[in-house]
């Protein structure tokens, strides 16, 4: 490719709304270019790039066994009721009436389609397992789109869906997948984590998540540096604290804590460790009844003073799965006093008490005494108050938890989701009605998994990741051109030209993807344009160097600096690089 | 490939809503799955050829120095609205509010946003021309969607927008995507033909279409056997079938012709050819002044009685953009009588009297006498009546009239329209103040192409041309493989299974796009499912055949008998075959 056929568009200044770096990036280096909020259209500079990695997707998930297919982006809304996910998807779904006035979506995601393709073409058992998978534009709409490509509401998706006829097969699916993606990611030249993850709402029994690490990570990833140990923070056990509870030492005594709401606050005052305090965290759970009659459950949720509430975690409890904070009116009710001083001991009317497990093995420990102004100190568990109605783990794992593989201790950092794969089971087979006949003729539900790759979002990950004040860092495999070649003085040095085009010919019969900079620009902006963009390799072909020593320097995006070789060298050691 | 990891599924039947070949074809070929009206899903094998198509164009527009880039789907109202396009476009255009009440449209073309794109990226004439393009889902919402990918609501297409410094630019832009278009066509192995077009809606000053020639094919073109003339009958020049006017030899005589209230009825009951009557057609165009007043002016069109009337081409007069059919009561008022009798002779109010080139020659010429039952006969312009006002070529050409570039006489055949190349002109710049800077700093506006071509509807067109009664006949280039072998008894026999993967691995290792059928399906139902997915060549290694004679056989899609090699020759011959 030629620089003078390509359109180069970069830019000086990001615009304001770029808030990080690969955004920033992406804009000025010119990939992007923004239609609406959270739509871009991809520049030939950018397409390039994904492009490829398309292609090394493509090329694992078909060695992986796995089909291509070309799902619609448009699907009608009674498959959406079928699963039930018309009612319970948000506002990010476009919903919209055709010119007849049918309903239909623009697919966010094509759980539907494929399970109705599946229940109409897979009969047997004999079919399974099937893979399929598809490489699309998708749309979400989001609340605030933002970070560019990072989360935009138009975007291009891998989404794979996997169809076997036990929970055994699917489990076989499932790995070959972790296994391809290992590979994709490897590949692609990122530095990632697979970790597990929380399901979400997308239902199911397994998943893990695979992060690109990068300190502008959405993500807090709890992993162990010590072994293969990696979690969402989302779904990171955190072990108890306390192996188990210590005896009482001391009496229960109601202790004046005067303008002391924060455990930080009546630790201070009552000089006593932070971790001997237990914060009280107040929700409430509606519910209705047969007769339409609605109730309020007040949950008083307990987490040592040092410890944050795990949300996700709570909302996995029998009963919790939807909970919200409490008004100050159930508070007064519940507890005869206002937030800073409640504590589970003598409530004024029967709450639910979840106690994390680090709380529950607590003894002689400090809470508010439900009068404002006051705590208990010295509290024990079964003598002052009963036992906790549940013990969980519903805190946040800290860095220096013990790790739960039991080999030393977790670190924390932060990830970009990038890909996901899911242990769906029966919840759309069964919803819809998707059954195959197995060996003994007797329907059965499809058990399926599903497993998505953020096409587009890699590009904003893989230069969150790879970056330098220059510009963007591209790994070797998904930069938009291997190697650039820029000629300086070629308008008034024949040998400039005829070394630059000789140069970029060889290349191009090696089979690299060299783009040629004939375009004539100043030096100056023609090395700040490259370095910008981010391709690994750059060859200067000057006028000054053929002149001086007859030499050409080459310069690797990481270098400190150039090195010289003469033309007849030069390829050779730009195709060793390629190699390395 | 091998077909145990494919998925065949191919039916007996096709649905019922499958009206013409292709979309039977299709969907017994399992190539697609409707999922909705005019959406489908694309299954392996259908995608293999959809991905065929797509790498085709690719190559021949990279080729032809067009750069391709992916602009969104989804495209905020706001362009649409400065293009004058929210309004124009019916319900077709998707349009939708996001979550935050702002308009969008799902793209059924991209002209809005490549001319913002350009309008904000060039700047100056030094960057033309440019010549960008995607390929891409797009959605129309069709009124009737109907045959498959030939006219569904979701469909991908290739669309491409050339931008110039001056028109004389932009006809070298459109000369050489004319070329490209000729040369992609021609590798797809497509009989087609290139014909003049109406710009229709779009706008602009020339146009051609690329049809595939088919019997099914909804559009009619006229062609010159003898020459490139071509051109679709909507735009196609229709000479006058009369050089010159004859002097007048008959008096004009008011004759009865009771229940003679069409053409062919008059020329039965007086006894005269056909081609002496004149055709009366009755419209009328509503005008509204500065004032808000409305009036009608009613348009008598005269054509010969063998002709019929072409709306493109009346809709083109100045003035007669937008017709309609006049009412009754119109009628009544101009002409004092009912439709079948009506005529240009004294007719009771004026009339914008619109003759074709045909009738603007004829003499003696029999019309309808303003009156029931009655016809004039010896009808002469300016002695009978005053000459037309407007004398225009508003009607169809007919098999066997002149051809206009003078050399013999045209046919007719029919077409797939498969692809589009229009001069757009300053239509969308001036819209959208797309500039750039010319030679002398001043501003001036993009001069524009645009270029689009059905990638799925292809698919359909090379159907409609290439299928017999087994199922499809895929030209060498899109098949979905070039190459299958059929092993027959090979659980029982070592030597089939051995013969059939050694031939495998030699055809794949000379990259061929081979599968091999390991399905262990009977021969009759694995032949039938073959050439009903249309696999240009196949190889059988047969049980029998190997224990008779040492013989398998090959035999190409469209040969009426096997022929029969050794198992060392076959390879070479199936080689030789795929470079004829």
């Amino acid at each position: 490719m030629k620089a003078s056929q390509f359109f180069i568009s970069t830019l000086k200044e990001a615009p304001a709304e770029a808030e990080i770096i690969s955004h920033q990036l992406m804009m000025r280096a010119g990939l992007i270019k923004r239609i609406g909020s959270g739509i871009y259209t991809y520049m030939p500079m950018g397409l390039r790039s994904v492009r490829k990695v398309e292609q090394i997707i493509r090329e694992e998930m078909n060695k992986a066994g796995a089909m291509e297919l070309l799902m619609p982006a448009v699907q009608p809304a009674e498959l959406w009721q079928e699963s039930g996910r018309w009612e319970q998807y948000g506002p990010e779904l476009l919903r919209f009436k055709d010119r007849h006035g049918r309903d239909f979506v623009v697919g966010p995601t094509h759980e539907e389609v494929i399970t109705d393709l599946a229940r109409r073409d897979i009969k047997s058992y004999k079919q399974l397992p099937v893979n399929w998978y598809q490489i699309q534009a998708k749309f979400r709409d989001e609340i605030r789109p933002r970070f560019g490509v990072m989360r935009g509401r138009e975007f291009i998706m891998k989404d794979a869906y996997s169809f076997d006829k036990d929970e055994a097969g699917m489990v076989v699916s499932y790995n070959t997948m972790y296994a391809a993606y290992t590979a994709i990611f490897t590949r692609l030249g990122l530095n990632f984590r697979a970790v597990a993850a929380d399901n979400g709402s997308i239902g199911g029994s397994g998943s893990h998540e695979f992060h690109v690490i990068a300190e502008t990570g959405e993500d807090d990833i709890v992993y162990n540096p010590n072994s293969d140990y990696a979690a969402n923070i989302e779904a990171a056990e955190a072990v108890s604290m306390l192996a188990e509870r210590a005896a009482a030492t001391q009496t229960m005594l109601k202790t004046a804590t005067p303008r002391c709401g924060k455990c930080e606050e009546v630790a201070q005052f009552l000089n006593i460790p932070l971790i001997s305090n237990v914060k009280s965290i107040v929700l409430a759970v509606d519910h209705e009844n047969e007769a339409g009659e609605l109730s309020v459950q007040v949950v008083l949720v307990l987490v040592r003073a040092d410890h944050s509430l795990n949300e996700v975690k709570l909302s996995k409890i029998d009963g919790l799965s939807t909970t919200r904070m409490a008004t100050e009116a159930e508070i007064a009710t519940a507890f005869n006093t206002t937030p800073g001083y409640i504590g589970p001991v003598a409530t004024a009317q029967k709450v639910l008490v979840v106690a994390d497990k680090t709380v529950a093995n607590m003894s002689d420990f400090v809470c508010g005494a439900n009068d404002v102004g006051f705590h208990y100190v010295g509290v024990n568990w079964g003598r002052d108050l009963p036992e906790p109605d549940v013990i969980a783990d519903v805190r946040n794992v800290v860095a220096g938890d013990p790790a739960p593989d039991g080999n030393g201790t977790v670190d924390i950092c932060r990830g970009i989701e990038v890909g996901h794969v899911f242990q769906l089971g029966t919840k759309y087979s069964e919803a819809m009605k998707a059954t195959f006949l197995d060996e003994n003729g007797k329907p059965q539900p499809l058990v399926m998994g599903c497993y998505g790759i953020g096409v587009t979002r890699i590009l904003g990950a893989a230069i969150e990741q790879n970056f330098d004040v220059r510009g963007i860092v591209w790994p070797a495999a998904i930069a938009p051109f291997q190697v650039v070649i820029c000629p300086v003085g070629a308008d008034k040095n024949e040998q400039v030209r005829d070394e630059s085009q000789k140069l970029y010919e060889t290349l191009l019969q090696a089979g690299v993807d060299v783009i040629l900079d004939d375009r004539g620009e100043r030096p100056g902006s023609m090395f700040a344009d490259w370095e910008l963009i981010g391709v690994p390799h750059r060859v200067t072909i000057g006028d000054r160097g053929l002149k001086e020593d007859g030499m050409v320097e080459y310069r690797g995006r990481r270098d400190e600096a150039a090195t010289k070789f003469t033309p007849a060298d030069v390829a050779a050691h730009v195709l060793t690089q390629l190699k390395a």
